[in-house]
């Protein structure tokens, strides 16, 4: 297809499809003549992930591009591949300092969490900071989580995690892929859904349910 | 206890302390002299609050003034001000044009998924229009919410939203309060723990564990 058909099929303007090519997010088309190229199935799904984590999951074009690298080459620990491009997604946390403080990586409260869960901790994965620095918010808040409130929340997300781990696709670039896309995109869909749970379970326990 | 003591106590500046009073966000000191007023728990304890919505969660500050609004004035119906709380937290979804369009409110994705889960379909609850836009931008990267994953979240969230409900205090400020916290601050608390358990299940599905 032509690029116009290409912007109208990804309901995009031609501009940014120019834009992503020329910035190196999409590979060219196969050229037609000197000013015309042709479009396929593999562009149209390379333009829906650059929007999903531009425009969508908000990432700047800087990690857009550090996510398509990992799922274009994803080597050959998986594994890892998947850590680096979850570190690539929101959000990003700015006093780096506090990672590798003089006495080395630590994370108190995230760490008894992982252990008080029985999960393994990796103070290199993106996500112990992330969590860390959320703990130290609720305690300064005065809601500090509790030990079982922990236990709850850990066993209900693992069951959740299990179902998405075990759906994700062999493939390793595809692995790589539907994990940020699936991390970026749910997020905002379970917090939306928790609320929405919150006000079911409120609904009930004060006895004052919307009108249906 | 002065003001300095204030500022110390809560981790703040005397010049962010006398901003909240100018602002209206926390009520004055007792006075004792031309330039000097007592403070106590109660105010110690605002400054966390206050803190929590701007600087953690992030709320400008016409929306904590509202948030707070709806602690101090929690009304008769705290189910329904519990609802405008919630709402008055982020994400901000700016296309209000969508909510009521020519046949009335209506939110597709969101009103079928709630039917799905047998919870109530709340048009005017905010979180469902959060939903529909979550559901919108995971069906348009191409990795629709599936039936069977939306049953696998659906019952992981509401065991943690029984969980959270159960705990709230019987006091309809305390109640605004400890909801309206609980919600922004618990959120990245949740989202932190699940790349964990991802992280966690990838772990033992790919079988290339960290070192510990």
């Amino acid at each position: 297809m032509r690029i116009s058909e290409l912007a109208a099929t990804t309901g995009s303007n031609v501009s940014t499809i120019k834009y992503y090519l020329r910035e190196g997010l999409m590979p060219p088309g196969v050229s037609r003549g000197a000013t015309q190229a042709d479009y396929g199935p593999a562009h149209v799904h390379r333009i829906r992930v650059v929007k999903a984590l531009a425009e969508v999951a908000g990432l700047p074009l800087h990690r857009v591009r550090e996510v398509l690298r990992l799922i274009d080459e994803p080597g050959e620990d998986t594994f890892s591949t998947l850590g680096r491009a979850v570190a690539a997604l929101p959000p990003y946390l700015h006093d780096a300092g506090a990672q590798e403080s003089e006495s080395g990586t630590d994370y108190p409260l995230a760490r008894a969490a992982m252990e008080s869960l029985g999960q393994v901790f990796d103070p290199g994965y993106a996500a112990v900071a992330q969590l860390e620095r959320a703990l130290q918010a609720v305690a300064a808040a005065g809601i500090p989580l509790g030990d079982e409130q922990l236990a709850v929340y850990g066993r209900s997300l693992m069951e959740m995690a299990e179902y998405d781990i075990a759906g994700i696709p062999g493939e390793p670039a595809a692995t790589v892929e539907h994990a940020v896309l699936g991390t970026a995109l749910y997020e905002p869909v379970i917090l939306a859904l928790r609320r929405l749970a919150h006000q079911d379970a409120a609904a009930r326990r004060l006895g004052d349910p919307p009108r249906p």
